[in-house]
């Protein structure tokens, strides 16, 4: 009798241990370059963690700190590739210092809307792309979330022709900078608190920061006169890094879920952006009906166009990676467009006035 | 010491049969519209079950039948209401006879487009007023997927004022027919089999389907002259429906992986029909560089709006509940298309020629 129960608490137990070890909890700790409680972009990763929370049943957990935890808003890449961080939130585009290419899968000038975006990563080549640059690092990278259509910029001095750019005083980052640079503007980079301030005391002429969610907050509205459209982020897309070692150790199931949750949450920031910039463009129109929407005429927009293509030629000569990614990122969009200007852009053009 | 280890084996065992019960898999039957192996619309359905299947590890399974099994293409709803099947794909449009506020969940005629309308679903009030409206009839809706903005349709002769619609053979169902009737169109509604020679033949003059990526393998493009942007479906959002007793019976983390992988199938549709439709129009223009895009003119557009806010004005008086859904699209649409005014319309303007 004895040994008949020994080989049933043996037989129970074995099988009890094989889905104990299924049922492990894994809590992943994620760093991301937002601060506390930012709207839109800090929204999406606690929605992440609670979309894996809840579809683990709680095995798997998401621990999110802050830039005021990690103290490296712009160092999420280091963090997350030498382990300290299992997860990253963050933009491609901060890290072209460290690997050019990685500026790519953010958003170009002159580049793809979201949807045309999302086609060309998941359906057109982007994310094989990405992954290509990313794998040496060690790196999984996922497309994070977009903010839409980002707004040219505040301008407190109307831009009629290629003359008023020249000496204009700006604050505008990264790649759009260096284009604007070419044609004159003095670009400058102030820090984030700042930027007020500068614009309405006039030690800057314009800035460009997002689109009207997240310019809201920062009040350019009251001060400046031109709420330009853009043409040098169309479609920002932030980024999710997984450290590689982190995902190999977990359970396919466990990899699903943080694939399919981060996917969910950066379409979901696509359209929770959609849903704030509408809110905030009217809410800047009733408090401050002054303030006017203006577009870049055809004598700017065709020169910012140009010395984008040239910059991004310098840089397709300089790396076969580099020109393989611009080729596929100049391929699809050309294609793409002629069924966006068939569809969403006939559509607007012909059903509504602006 | 048989006490001990009978006491360890009923510790053991219950322990063991909690994680068993938690590990019970689950089979859901799905009954879609589309006929099997459609594209796009069937690829949504396998890619859902797919998600499903692997984040429960096995543990939630989805068994889907195309249109040749349950020979109800139409009969979603009551299928799924009937409990006959869990879960479908399907549109909420076709619903419109039974119930008839079904109608808007799908897309309205100078409705918004698919971003703006997934925002407004989520995050301006679309999912309550949803389920408002499946509630009463044991469901749970949960939009399933969007083609993209839809054309205006096929034409062999044509459109240059309202006069050229009068007595236009076309095939167009729903509410879009409905319009088109009001402005003197002869309406006809041919089952797909018989389009292509229809159109071939003379039988009608018109008709209007999708968009590239479905019109592509119907052939339309080679025996049509003209392919007409869209004011009808402007962004189509297909559906998932739950039997909401089947829901109640699945732990939480089994209706949150089903939640999050019915909103993923959902969005990814719509990248995916952004993608085949810009390959489908490419290879449309390629064979059959003949094939002419057209805009109807503003005339035709202006009568074709009013004619649809009249009709929908009439709905709203009907019933409170069809007020309150109408006003809220309208609302919501209003605001947004400011937004998309300033940013992506403007941007399509500026930066791209047509």
């Amino acid at each position: 009798m004895p040994k008949y129960f020994l080989m049933v608490v043996a037989l129970v137990c074995s099988f009890a241990s094989a889905t104990v070890s299924a049922q492990e909890t894994h809590t992943l700790r994620l760093a991301e370059t937002w601060g506390p409680n930012s709207p839109i972009l800090g929204e999406t990763t606690k929605h992440f963690a609670d979309m894996v929370e809840k579809m683990s049943a709680g095995r798997l957990k998401v621990r999110i700190d802050s830039s005021n935890k990690h103290k490296a808003p712009f160092g999420i890449f280091d963090l997350v590739r030498n382990g300290q961080y299992d997860l990253g939130h963050t933009a491609s585009y901060y890290y072209k210092g460290t690997i050019p290419n990685a500026m790519y899968f953010t958003t170009v000038p002159f580049g793809m809307l979201a949807p045309e975006q999302y086609a060309w990563f998941y359906y057109g080549g982007g994310m094989e792309l990405m992954q290509k640059v990313y794998e040496p690092y060690g790196l999984l990278s996922f497309p994070g979330g977009n903010t839409g259509n980002q707004m040219g910029g505040w301008f407190n001095k109307e831009i009629n022709s290629l003359e008023d750019l020249k000496g204009l005083k700006m604050r505008t980052p990264g790649f759009a900078g260096e284009v604007m640079s070419e044609l004159g503007v003095a670009v400058t980079n102030l820090p984030p608190g700042e930027l007020y301030t500068a614009l309405e005391r006039g030690t800057i002429d314009a800035l460009e920061w997002v689109a009207p969610a997240l310019d809201f907050p920062m009040g350019f509205h009251q001060i400046a006169k031109y709420y330009y459209s853009g043409w040098q982020e169309p479609g920002a897309e932030v980024q999710f890094l997984v450290n590689q070692k982190t995902w190999e150790k977990l359970p396919a199931d466990l990899q699903e879920i943080l694939r399919v949750a981060m996917r969910t949450a950066a379409y979901d920031m696509y359209a929770k952006s959609t849903n704030d910039s509408s809110d905030a463009w009217d809410r800047m129109k009733e408090d401050y009906p002054n303030v006017t929407h203006k577009v870049f005429p055809p004598e700017v927009i065709d020169a910012l166009r140009e010395t984008t293509h040239r910059l991004l030629q310098q840089e397709a000569e300089k790396d076969p990676l580099a020109k393989e990614i611009i080729t596929s990122i100049q391929d699809y969009l050309a294609k793409v467009r002629k069924w966006t200007n068939i569809s969403d852009k006939a559509y607007l053009n012909s059903v509504s006035g602006d």
